[in-house]
């Protein structure tokens, strides 16, 4: 079954939220290591979820399960920050780079394939990231559109039904093993981009052995897919 | 309250689609005028919309309400058709042309404002017309994600909801009085485009003296909106 249309993964895969909300933390003014509380703020991301998707905790979108992380980090380390400087960094979410491939990368793919977002941000905050990085896509899909959040089979089924194609004609590409393992449950392809930069110089190497692609960046996988 | 995004309707305010279903049904070899069974197809998308709104049809997206039209009315007519050729003139509606300002005038738009579809039309038709037709928006918004078609007002509210904003923030931008007068129901902003072509040559008028703004085109629109 031919591949006919890439879904992508956003944070760490398409921008570099690292360097992005470390430079927001340095313009806050508090006190600490910005990257170190970059790290920490991301760190909250997947058990958060993780309460949603199992009922714990009512739907919200990344603007308010943000500032509830944020809230519980700076409690957490006694550290204060006003109402308007917490908001100024869940909106620091909204303007991310991205990785310098990344324009021309979705520019290449596009010529043969149809290409979306599938991201666990709502759609408000991808529109924002896409506008701001000038990245094209056809189309903006998002978890919020089957209201649970990746890695649920329910957030890939639903990107394929609104494409109007089936689970094995669509592909994920991301950073992350754990979201493609999500879409090979669903029935997706999967391709597997190295980030190494994600969390910081000197972390952890990343691999999907089970990935249909496995790629240095965006402009590899479209030499790949061509 | 400002402006901040703007919803397009597709059908007869983006794109023509009268020039290129009769063109379909002129190569479908079918006895008649080609621009009249085009009229006569069109014709039957109120009522069939009407008929889910009401709850006496099941949901359906544009291709399987575009077959069940097409097939009823070459049955009413007696016309014989093979499936395949059925099927490549509901595959006509994927492949419209937009009106010669609409490429341009998506981009002006873009400029100052968040822009996305509106459509009736379902994301992968959406998807297929915008790739066709090279138009660049932000974000594609369909009927399809409330699961209910305009000119209910939860259609319009949906768009808002998931752009993030309010719904008097939100711009309508339509050939339709019918479509507009929903959405300034659901409290949005709207903007009337003629498309005096849209059911060919000499057909009636129309206007909108309750809408916000009312252009001859999308360039107008963005120096109106500038």
């Amino acid at each position: 079954m031919a591949v006919r249309a890439l879904v992508f993964d956003v944070f760490g895969t398409l921008v570099d939220w690292r360097s992005g909300i470390a430079s927001a933390f340095r313009a806050s003014g508090l006190a600490g290591d910005p990257a170190e509380l970059a790290d920490a703020w991301r760190a909250r991301y997947a058990p958060i979820l993780a309460e949603v998707n199992e009922g714990s905790r009512p739907w919200g979108n990344f603007d308010e399960l943000h500032l509830a992380t944020l809230d519980h980090l700076l409690a957490e380390r006694g550290l204060d920050l006003p109402v308007g400087e917490r908001r100024r960094l869940v909106d620091a979410w909204h303007r991310l780079d991205p990785w310098p491939d990344v324009p021309p990368g979705l520019e290449a793919l596009r010529r043969r394939h149809i290409t979306a977002t599938l991201s666990n941000g709502h759609m408000a905050l991808l529109v924002d990231l896409a506008r701001h990085g000038g990245l094209r896509f056809d189309c903006v899909l998002s978890a919020e559109l089957a209201r649970i959040y990746k890695p649920a089979p329910e957030v890939y089924r639903t990107a394929a039904s609104l494409l109007g194609i089936k689970a094995g004609e669509l592909m994920l590409v991301a950073a992350h093993p754990w979201d493609l393992e999500g879409a090979r449950g669903a029935g997706l392809r999967t391709a597997f981009v190295d980030r190494p930069l994600e969390h910081g110089p000197g972390s952890a190497t990343r691999a999907d052995p089970d990935a249909d692609e496995s790629v240095a960046d965006l402009l590899e996988l479209s030499e790949r897919l061509a």
